[in-house]
């Protein structure tokens, strides 16, 4: 008998090589492998909704993993992990789920965030946790092509090069706004899935067109072409946050 | 002839041990002279409205400094300090000045803004740019006792022990008031200027009154003492960015 548990992080992906257990390397999931099976005494294995990128934070990752007996006091094994991790780890709720419940493949929805700071000087203390961008940028033309990338498209010209054999890359987006505040400009995006650095080049693109570079009108002809071109260029990881994912 | 230049620095001062140049640590100070004098092809020397502690921030620090020859090209010049400067350090702004004006003596007035995360889990992105409280803060309690410091005081109790004899410690407090927003709870407060370690300990008094540790009245109490007691605490430095020098 094993017993399911679902668990929220929240990071800072600054020093991490991302989510995803890899030799060599300092990464999320490696980071808390290793605690949560100290604490345990028991190899424990994290399956999340989805990796991120190096340098990508989270809001609101989910996992799961199981235990071979059960957790006698839920809060009090939350705190002591959080005690033991790097402050640059959160966890945020931990519960116990049915052996049915996956971290991804019940996920319906996730939203990332992605956070530019648009002027001249970056400050400090925001420069890991913005995208840069100089230029101005004009946001009612941003708007019109993030519009035109709601619904369901195939979104193979907005991921990398990673093609997985057989496996669908068609998406829906549900919604994409643009949110203006002083020099801090936001970009949401809520879907039922993304493929691999699909918000990143979604990003890119729409600033590309907030440049002038490029037209909201492009969005259709990028999908329409099929493939991954020149034309989209996949923004830094810095300002991008995995929000929230749904269930 | 000297040529003298006042120049406007925001900096993350999490990997710094504070502005001051010292022997064998890492300074604001000291990795701007370097920069600067190297620039230069002089030792440059810079005069600040003065210091800040180790993790402190600046969202407005202002400094001078003389050069032999003038900068031909003040934008430039400043685009290229930044271009060698480490990123956690930004000029702001850098103009010429008559060989009068002295950044610490002609200062009138700082702001200093001190920002709190008043909730359980600190979120990893702002764990060096909050204090992290979690009990609940009375702010009531709080802004009565910011109150009752506003004005001219002899602020001895609230300043760390390092008594220069024959310097005054009284000081003007202009306006010192709070702003909730969510779980951010900010302190601003103005004064003609600030004893050493003056800001982070009237935080930490403001802070056990929110927590009902102490009284708003006990402030009234504290400055009649006319000296530091273990009753005031000296908040923790994370949180606190010198926002901007009045001259």
């Amino acid at each position: 008998m094993s017993f399911r548990y679902k668990i929220k992080i929240a990071y800072d992906g600054t020093n991490y090589f991302g989510w995803q257990v890899q030799p060599h390397h300092h990464t999320i999931q490696g980071e808390m492998e290793t605690f949560l099976s100290e604490m345990v005494s028991q190899k424990v294995r994290l399956e999340s909704s989805g990796r991120t990128d190096a340098g990508v934070h989270a809001r609101g990752q989910v996992a799961h993993f199981d235990l071979e007996m059960p957790i006698s006091n839920l809060s009090t094994f939350r705190r002591g992990l959080n005690a033991q991790l790097d402050s640059a780890i959160r966890v945020l709720t931990l519960e116990r789920v049915s052996p049915s419940f996956h971290a991804r493949f019940d996920a319906v929805g996730k939203e990332y965030r992605y956070f530019i700071y648009n002027g001249k000087i970056l400050p400090p203390t925001k420069r890991f946790y913005r995208l840069h961008e100089t230029r101005s940028l004009n946001l009612e033309q941003m708007q019109k092509a993030a519009t035109l990338l709601m619904g369901e498209h195939d979104f193979a010209p907005f991921a990398a090069n990673r093609k997985i054999p057989q496996e669908s890359t068609v998406r829906t987006i549900y919604s994409f706004d643009l949110h203006k505040h002083g020099s801090d400009l936001t970009l949401r995006v809520r879907g039922n899935g993304f493929l691999y650095k699909m918000v990143r080049s979604l990003a890119g693109f729409l600033i590309d067109v907030g440049r002038g570079k490029l037209k909201p009108d492009d969005a259709k002809r990028i999908l329409e072409s099929g493939e991954r071109t020149a034309r989209v260029q996949t923004a830094r990881p810095q300002g991008l946050f995995l929000w929230k994912v749904f269930y």
